[in-house]
């Protein structure tokens, strides 16, 4: 709720935009966030991209193979 | 990797399209997949859409409000 009422606070702000992005398994919950700022606070808002890629982690011990983490980017505008 | 293998397996029998649809929690999972599929195995597979929603589920038990999880639905095309 503390992300939704970010979300909220931008867009009582002026903001024509906001972006919201995650990682990992914080994907699901990005994806909850969008859904209850245009659900339940904000009917007018529309999801207008959704982007899903990889980014590559370094190693967090020397000589150990970099890790591939998921991301979403998800842009609602109004 | 049941999921990779799943896509893989269908794209080599010959569709142009393959679904990756999950609800809840599991959404951060269908990222991992698909990105796994179209950056290790299926380079020539493209993401053609991502769409994200909300599923009303009936109450457990009697008389218990209706609860909301988050879907995600994306469409891989090659």
């Amino acid at each position: 709720m503390n992300y939704v009422l970010a979300c909220i606070t931008v867009f009582h702000g002026g903001a024509k935009e906001v972006n919201v992005k995650a990682r990992g398994r914080a994907i699901s919950r990005a994806v909850d966030v969008v859904e209850i700022v245009r659900r339940r606070f904000l009917p007018d808002v529309k999801i207008k991209t959704v982007d899903i890629g990889t980014q590559q982690l370094a190693p967090r011990e020397e000589g150990a193979t970099p890790s591939n983490v998921s991301t979403i980017e998800i842009t609602l505008a109004r």
